[in-house]
């Protein structure tokens, strides 16, 4: 059980779908669950469930894929590794392929600068490890 | 006859024929003219063409579109409002739509903040009626 | 009659009621009718009232003018000229007095550039100029 | 003793001192300390007690729990993480609280984008965990 | 005789006394006088001669057309337009050539993004016409 | 023997010369050995050569020590942390000396804000360690 109870809003239950979709359902469900434990971060959660991922991911117009593209475009060119990485891997799972991401950080460095193509491929490159040692046989 | 020329090394000839596609040829050689009347544009000119359009632009591995989405999320983020313009323009022809235009720019707000979607607007409102008044018939 | 109409959720109504009283409710009338005259623009005061607004500023935890801080604090930082002049007005219509949205302005500077209070200032500058024209007793 | 040493202006006492009373005596002293063994550290802290400390914080004008808004908003949004968490700990000692910290940080991430609301989140749990840890009797 | 009069502190008077140098005394001191107009340009006029001018550009360790050189790539990479413009002009004053510029701003380009370059030479261009115009035999 | 090979092709050579002068020849290649062990990381250092170390440093019209004061002030400016690591090293090999490197981040500071001097002393600071480790008779 965790300390602090999420507001079951309709925009947060729209914003938790999409993103259990996007990161996995078991790891999903622990980073909610430890976000739980104090108010501050309980708040941030809710927050971006109903103002980010249902704000935006949930709305018609863009495919998800997209949507992953221009997310990972503004990280890069805003310098924001740790979020960045979050969304690397949420990319891969709306369908990106790591060679298209490899396009998004040159074209990105490009106009936001060659440390921001530095940066993303270091984070990149940080995931795919991580990924790769979590499950072996999908290597890319 | 301009008062400087390019240098046209096969880099700068890739970097301008996807330029000219992408900006459309009559305005592209105006501005390629004008640019050449000084020293520091002419410099300029040349290396956009070398080290951005041909550099990015014309790499295999993403269609044109996508690249649009990318050059468009990531000026959006960093507040660069003229050169977003001319981006838009070119994401046009690149065969975005005015719908995913705007969807692009609100998803940018919620991950650059919302005064970049904001400004974003505005600078496609700009264009928009610049095209529209160039083109009655073609009207978004 | 506006081309389009806005979706009046709980959320749009909730951030359209304190933008009315931040901003005034003849002018805020105005401006939200002229945003219905076009698609991109309805969507993003839709967006600014759902996901900006209501989001934030009618949160409790913290005074309107506190939020007026914080708003103009970061819009210094980021040089988003054009929307800081708007959270001027807001700042002064929540409380802020001149002399504290100069003490922010130079404050910010440090943290953030002096480029950052010099166009801060300047854009200040602006408002107070337009504000003391349209009401030329309550100059400050 | 130290292997540099500060040139003691009217200016560098002033910022010294609003620092020691926002920073703590004990640990401003150690820091200080050590910054007095390079000549780059030295002349860094010279300069931001000169140009930062007294410069704005000693400014009458604005409470110091104000300044301290002000530089968290500024620091969420940049991006500027080490900073960010010094100057949290300040602003715990101007007298915010856990709970306004909370909302400057999601404000922030409405006019920032929701990547600088993450960001400050991680970065101001690390600091509470190390405050609650050096004074589990204190915990927020 | 103008409104708000300065603080003629040491600071303020070496800080003034650099600028004057660096922007010319004729312009300098009509700049100098219509800031003194109003309060809160009078305070940033006095804050950026103590803590700007006076703090680092009458720093030994750094010629001056050095520092012009920081300034610039620092405005070049934040996009801040209006000050670049200004920092172009003390730059020539202080011996940079038009030729140089144009390198720090394509080499800033690489490093802060191609539109970084694309606005810096914008506004160069804009301040070479206005020195052109003033100056018609020195045209560079 | 590595997994990709690099496209030799002028440009390329062209960056890399400049990279092994810059970088020293012995760090250099290991470093370009490691980068081909992963498609991504190579197509970087493919495009780092050709697009930044070719298209600007190779570039007359500067010397190298002042390309290095730009990109080192460009990367203050933008909080750049690990890339500005790798120029620190760099510009020291160009004939930068640690006190012009704290002058750089100290007017740095001023118009890009105190937190920018803050995070780049700290990574000169860490630089200068691994360098005086590595060659403890030349510590500066």
């Amino acid at each position: 059980m965790t300390k602090y109870s999420y507001d079951e809003t309709e925009a947060f239950k729209a914003g938790r779908d999409v993103w259990f979709e996007m990161r996995g359902p078991k790891a999903a469900q622990a980073l909610l669950d430890q976000a739980a434990e104090h108010e501050m971060t309980r708040d941030l959660r809710q927050f971006l469930f109903e103002h980010c991922f249902a704000a935006v991911c949930a709305r018609p117009g863009l495919e998800r894929a997209t949507r992953s593209i221009i997310t990972i475009s503004v990280l890069t060119a805003l310098g924001r590794t740790e979020e960045l990485k979050s969304h690397i891997r949420m990319g891969l799972n709306n369908g990106l392929t790591r060679e298209e991401l490899k396009e998004i950080f040159l074209h990105g460095g490009v106009y936001a600068g060659a440390p921001a193509a530095v940066s993303a491929v270091r984070a990149a490159m940080e995931e795919f490890e991580a990924l790769d040692k979590a499950n072996p046989q999908a290597k890319g």
